[in-house]
């Protein structure tokens, strides 16, 4: 019964609680919690059609175990298609797919991680991340942020202090792109100078990236959101993408572009662990991908998402200016807000609820102990009305705790 | 880089090779080696429509993240259909949904394994439980068999060595129902013996039943394969079951029944490890419940696999009687035959894929290194005239090293 420590369990737990879940069974409750998307953007029709051609072809195979690396010509595609235009030059043996990013990061977790090691964490960072390291018995030393993104004379004073008590982190976890849940946009100069870093303390880089895509045209390119992978020349970055945000995330059709060797390793585990993904959604995703589908509703999942985050900033702009502070985003589902001085995240919690609004606490991503000033809102899954009316709630919460 | 010991990466490499995977590339080949279903028996019509109905209700939970645990009317179907008919109780709390049965040995694994410990196994066991088992760092000793099933007092004696050595077994693993890859019924009086075994040495059991539906009726009935679960007064049996090869496996949907506690901390590891299963793939699963389509297919299903079985059967008498041993199968999709003495399986595997014809090496499914002496032919994939043709090469083969 061991695998989930004390801790670690009491750590999910909570966790759980804090996505919001219970929310589902709170009549009229407005969740800003879960980081879902919104279904009004799935490509209905689409999906329509590409799954009656499937089925209607009456290939064995569409329906049938598969290669545990996954669906050679979704490899393919995205090899030549979506990793290209990232700028990432990887071959077949290099990718794998996965059952939703999460079992990336389980993957590269049981690869590289023995009970006890230090992983590296953003201050704050994912929280599925942490469950997974957690699950694995890693041990997590997080780093600030600053605007630029990590924090690095902090990171180089961590290894440092880790070194001197006879200790070696495995790797660092970071989320350049829009990261859940600060959703902060790591600069170009200090991706460089990070991949600089990782060479000089002989660190691997796990690079997590749902939500590259969803950047917001009015303040964001492409270019900005250029994954570290795409300039790693040495082989130290393992890099994570997923469909989830850009298509659906109910297949659960994500990826691995790793060094060959820990992508080999990460076959194997994925082996042990469930054989291989859905033979049909690999092929649904593959087909959205061939038809152009994910490319077409591209501009309009971003277009949907920045508007969304200009209502949720106008809402806490009349509600709340002058008592919490915020990042604008640039893209990805959701802003982080620094609540006012003496509030704290899990007493604010248990008011919001009884106002029927949902959120997760702050503290829930950070892997020291801290951050009960902060609360993530998730913008994605609401509509218009439910965001601006879900932060007027919030905001009397926050007044009546203030 | 640990998790994969040398010694278990190894053994994986080399399982992945004796899967026959390889087997793709050469043309002409008969594989005997996998155990897929036959994608004749998929109920191509019924998905069709199903698929059509869920996309066009456009629900967006359909393609949305979903509860860990699963898709809440389908345990519900489970309960009330599937495990009932078995006569297993449980509830809702009880049950998890996987992604395939093989994500259900890594999470029980997950939840019951330190690293070290011991798991009793049955000699052979299934391939992919001793790579997910190795992969969580446990150690496996093997129990044999004889006709009726696991041989208790080998048991006993397996337990007593590990605890003259201070040593003790976490949990026996077992699948009752024609085994892969040894095609074993467990006889009823010899699970309820196991069973008060369990109780005796204070063990959990591991039961694995992919194959329980796939009984043979000229020779078996549903009662020979009522589940030790299903007499599990304590709470002692951890149950796998799988659509798998019921309805389809590339939708990759199974379940474990599991006392709460392992549940619930199954429940956790679930979310460490991917979060969820597919939304999309549940509903279908569940839709073919709802609709009566796994039950109707059923009788056709055991129909096809039991006429394979009688082409195969007599494709050996006819060309290998005398030389080669094997028990009929009452049910599976698996024959498993002891080899003419003097031949052993890795010199065999390798005249045998110059003849092109397939099969997966005995030594493969054996954790003490034994083995060698027995080869698994797998008859639910091809066809009769392949069968019929693989067994002829397969022959050819054997007298050639004979």
């Amino acid at each position: 019964m061991n695998h989930l420590s004390h801790a670690a369990e009491q750590f999910q737990e909570s966790a759980i609680r804090r996505t919001g879940m219970l929310g589902a069974t709170v009549p009229g409750l407005i969740s800003l919690a879960a980081g879902y998307p919104a279904p009004e953007v799935f490509p209905w029709d689409d999906l329509q059609s590409i799954t009656a051609d499937l089925l209607a072809r009456r290939d064995g195979n569409t329906l049938q175990y598969g290669a545990t690396r996954g669906y050679r010509p979704l490899i393919e595609h995205l090899l030549s298609g979506t990793l290209a235009a990232r700028g990432i030059a990887a071959q077949f043996e290099d990718v794998i797919i996965t059952t939703g990013s999460q079992q990336g990061l389980d993957l590269a977790g049981r690869v590289l991680i023995d009970p006890g090691d230090v992983i590296l964490v953003e201050l704050p960072t994912y929280s599925g991340a942490i469950s997974a390291f957690h699950n694995l018995q890693g041990r997590m030393a997080g780093v600030p942020q600053d605007a630029e993104g990590l924090d690095l004379p902090a990171l180089d004073a961590t290894i440092a202090g880790l070194s001197a008590t006879g200790q070696r982190a495995k790797f660092i976890y970071v989320t350049p792109n829009f990261q859940n849940p600060a959703g902060n946009l790591m600069s170009r100069p200090r991706r460089l100078a990070l991949l600089e870093a990782a060479r000089r303390h002989d660190l691997l880089i796990l690079e997590d990236d749902p939500y590259g895509s969803i950047y917001f045209e009015d303040v964001t390119t492409a270019a900005d959101t250029r994954p570290i992978k795409a300039d790693d020349a040495e082989g130290r970055v393992i890099y994570l993408g997923s469909f989830s945000k850009v298509l659906v995330p109910g297949l659960r059709v994500a990826w691995m572009v790793a060094p060959r060797m820990i992508a080999q390793k990460a076959e194997l585990a994925k082996q042990a662990a469930d054989i291989c993904g859905s033979a049909f959604d690999q092929r649904i995703v593959h087909s959205a991908l061939d038809r152009g589908v994910v490319d077409r509703i591209a501009p309009g999942l971003r277009a949907h998402y920045q508007a969304k985050r200009t209502v949720m900033e106008q809402a806490l702009t009349a509600t709340l200016a002058g008592r919490v502070k915020w990042t604008s985003p640039r893209g990805g589902f959701f802003l982080w807000i620094e609540l006012p001085a003496g509030v704290d995240d899990c007493a604010l919690f248990d008011r919001a609820l009884k106002a029927k609004v949902s959120f997760v606490l702050g503290s829930a991503f950070f892997v020291n102990g801290q951050g009960h000033q902060f609360a993530r809102l998730a913008f994605s899954g609401a509509n218009h009305e439910q965001i601006s009316e879900g932060i007027g709630r919030l905001a009397a919460a926050i007044m009546a705790t203030d």
